[in-house]
């Protein structure tokens, strides 16, 4: 399987029915969010068709595959030289059938698929605005974590282009956006339907946000329990260590 | 003092600062979300002019007026008997001063005050819409839990009317509500900046959110720590008992 890999790359483990996952430490590698929101989004119906915007090294699409026994995986990523290492990783899992991985800008969606087309939204955007923080990463980091080539609009704005009427949305993101993904959530016709804080530990503010739209419903916002990731003595919780195992 | 009571109304001990308050049992009687509205409130600058919409029993702005040092409160409340009660609660704890209880619909707040005039909004609104739910309490009762007289609109509509420019506005309000709130307060140019959920017990859904917005503020919500009411062994936790004892 080695000749799947670049100089540079190496294979994860995801300890999840398996699969594996082909990542460059030079670039953006995945971290726990993505892992919330894959099972986060375990109630996506069996047989869909699911739309990964931005998927970067394909960890959603790949988790996904074996989460939620999906009809096709479309994996939409800017970066070129990302989507070919994605790619290499769909190869690596045999998940051909199932995952699409397409190098492009999810602004261009509408060049690729049809409107209305598609089951499920799963996205993990990036979090910063495009002028905000440090900005010294490589330029692959800076994609991935700054609206450079795309913001927030044209993710939700993209999604609700691609999803049926009572299609799902699932995004990962920080709280502070919180205002901003209901606004736009809403002005594209998606209404949240879900909402998760998740909290590093018990007693400390919710550092991220898991949160489900359904195109098309009626307003009715089921916030959930916050997710708490570490215990005190800082091994993962009990719903951490499920998440991770689970169906192993 | 008993001659400040009517038939079915008792003394209730507020256990903060001495401050005392007439509830009739028969009616709505204050919960712990008022309690824990006024103490989310206490960023309110001292020397404010507040505005209390919808105040009940005139528990917010009783509490408020020993918490935040106010120059005025104004404690807006429809029904004309409960107002009456608030207005000797007021006398009760000799606020007379400081709260002026007035009894009017919240839609007229433009016949009472000022545009731009306050520097501090707080409500507990009406949680359920019109038609939603078991109806079949008091009239008082009802006007009380649902957007009978006046809904969520009218009043953030209502706040923003009264608020100065950088006022600040706070609600409790249910979490299904979420979002209707967030798109009204920014539809009124009040712009979301501190969210709290609280959850009855660690690990259990939130079944109130306290909010804070600010009139004309750039948008970053901070959301808070959830706040947990009860220990597993059903005491209050740390958290609720410094709400309650602070200051005493």
């Amino acid at each position: 399987m080695n000749n799947l890999l670049k100089p540079k790359e190496r294979i994860d483990d995801l300890e999840y029915k398996g699969l594996k996952i082909i990542q460059n430490p030079e670039w953006f590698c995945f971290g726990m969010d993505s892992v919330l929101l894959s099972e986060f989004a375990t109630d996506i119906k069996t047989n869909a068709a699911i739309v990964d915007l931005g998927t970067g090294t394909g960890i959603i699409s790949i988790l996904l595959s074996k989460k939620v026994n999906p009809n096709k995986i479309y994996g939409l990523e800017i970066q070129q030289d990302v989507a070919d290492m994605a790619k290499r990783s769909v190869q690596l899992n045999n998940l051909e059938g199932i995952i699409e991985i397409i190098s492009e800008n999810v602004k261009k969606v509408n060049e690729i698929l049809k409107p209305n087309s598609v089951d499920a939204v799963v996205t993990n955007p990036p979090y910063k605005k495009e002028k905000t923080g440090i900005q010294n990463d490589s330029y692959q980091r800076m994609i991935s974590r700054h609206e450079v080539e795309a913001n927030l609009e044209d993710f939700i704005s993209a999604a609700s282009y691609v999803l049926k009427s009572t299609g799902a949305f699932y995004m990962v993101h920080r709280p502070e956006r919180l205002c901003d993904i209901i606004d736009l959530l809403r002005k594209y016709k998606i209404e949240p339907k879900r909402l998760q804080m998740v909290c590093s530990k018990q007693g400390k503010a919710p550092n991220l946000i898991l949160i489900k739209g359904v195109k098309g419903a009626k307003p009715f916002l089921k916030v959930e329990k916050p997710l708490i990731i570490y215990k005190e003595n800082g091994e993962y919780t009990k719903d951490v260590l499920e998440i991770y195992h689970k169906e192993k």
